[in-house]
């Protein structure tokens, strides 16, 4: 079941505990970056998370291996985030968790690739990245999730009430959702997902080969297995060459460069929307900088 | 303080008494529609909610005398709906709650004319009636109401963390808020809050007048000192007349004219954007179809 929400990727956070955690047993959550430790600190109000893996102390750089994650047999749902923007950390599969409910916070990769939906019991993704304007989230749930939905809860927060009421359970974003239905569209005329996917990793290569060529100038954040199709993040040398590399980048019409605030750096967005003549526009600014 | 948040009207039927009931003391609803009820009964499940007043078993066509309310002095809050669009039902002024706080669900009045803002200590309004589209919730705060917040609320859902974040907390939604900025500008270019409060009594009373004048064949539903300046809701002899009405007029490019499947009727919402010569058309043909 497709849902269509309001209240951002970051009310989910509230929402999945709220309709799957409340008073009874725990939750694991994978932490790979800042998204993922936002949605555990959210899920403790509602009852008990327990942290599977964290690759925080090595500076969410890489993802862990799931073979090496002890998960709770136990556990009511796991939670992960497919793609740390900030950090620029993604899976590049989806995850298994041995038959445990998978709870997926999608945001920043969905409708980017092809991926396998009977893996997930709930997707949900803000939609300002792939999937359309700002305002609207969208909740893939399965059958088996929407039966756990306790008694009681508030109505607009309630899964099982929003799918039993097709997403009109009261006025929904409706701009929002036909700008989805032009994108979607827009995405079936490219080619669908493998399309995309394949467009996808043709521009995050083409700045990744720039970062591996420049000698060590540009360092990527992330480890090689762990790279971002979505968000290319690194460092130069000084934060005084990174303000300068933006200025510069700037002035040739490349806007937004500057990494996240809580992190610094440089970070290069590309969504589904950018077009790969802005990769290839960026790895040309960002030879002849280092060269110079 | 004014906050921009998503989710809708339906949704603060429960972030008010989150907010302001959670296990403490007990809340007044007074009830004049359908609105309200659905506002009472999620309020229902985080505290105690008192009917203060209610019109239901007169058939929601009239507004309550202020002075005949017993409201419980230790009422955490008085809550009220100014316009119930189902019903047609509009308090013409302020409700005045004798210095308990008083919140309101203005969704469908917001904007329509001049209010004293210091009688309010919470207002909540959908944007899609007069605001601008849906997928945007404003909420008008006062600073006592946020330091009344506790500690531990769901982020999103948090009216002081909302606040202090300058309703800047996640990513709202971006387009809704730039075109509530235009349909702002458009009104204080036409003159602003007493401009338009002339505008809409000169639509409703051509509306209502055209009911007045029929002999009985049109009857208004609501109550004449409680009529609505935002749905004029009336009936006809017959349903099937009420039918026919519908189909007529949608012939001569008048739609949206059938009542809420609640109630039925015929109901016509002349908000802010609705022009007057739209209500002087359909005057025309309320009267040409009754002497007929």
């Amino acid at each position: 079941r497709v849902l269509f929400l309001q209240g951002g990727a970051t009310l989910q956070f509230s929402m999945v505990p709220m309709n799957f955690l409340a008073g009874i047993g725990s939750a694991d959550y994978i932490l790979t970056g800042a998204w993922g430790e936002k949605a555990a600190a959210e899920a403790r109000s509602f009852g008990s998370v327990r942290i599977a893996t964290s690759t925080a102390e090595a500076g969410y750089r890489t993802v862990p291996q799931i073979d090496d994650i002890d998960f709770d047999p136990s556990a009511r749902y796991i939670h992960y985030t497919s793609n740390e923007t900030i950090e620029g950390i993604e899976f590049s599969n989806d995850l298994d968790a041995h038959g445990l409910p998978v709870v997926c916070d999608a945001s920043s990769n969905i409708l980017s690739k092809p991926i396998d939906i009977k893996k997930y019991s709930l997707i949900y993704a803000g939609a300002q990245k792939n999937i359309g304007p700002s305002g609207v989230t969208v909740v893939i749930i399965s059958d088996e999730m929407l039966a756990r939905v306790p008694d009681g809860l508030p109505s607009l927060l309630d899964y099982r009430k929003i799918a039993e009421n097709g997403s009109l359970l009261n006025t929904p974003n409706t701009w929002g959702i036909y700008i989805i239905d032009l994108v979607c569209k827009w995405l079936a005329d490219a080619g669908g997902l493998e399309a995309i996917q394949a467009r996808n990793i043709m521009k995050a290569r083409i700045l990744y080969d720039a970062i591996d060529r420049s000698d060590g100038f540009y360092s990527g954040h992330a480890d090689r297995n762990a790279r971002s199709l979505m968000n290319v993040t690194f460092r130069l040398p000084t934060p005084d060459l990174e303000r300068q590399f933006c200025t510069e980048a700037a002035s040739a019409g490349m806007v937004g460069l500057a990494g996240h605030r809580s992190v610094g750096g440089i970070r290069a967005s590309i969504y589904n929307a950018f077009p790969l003549e802005g990769a290839e526009c960026l790895a040309a600014f960002m030879d002849e900088f280092s060269s110079r």
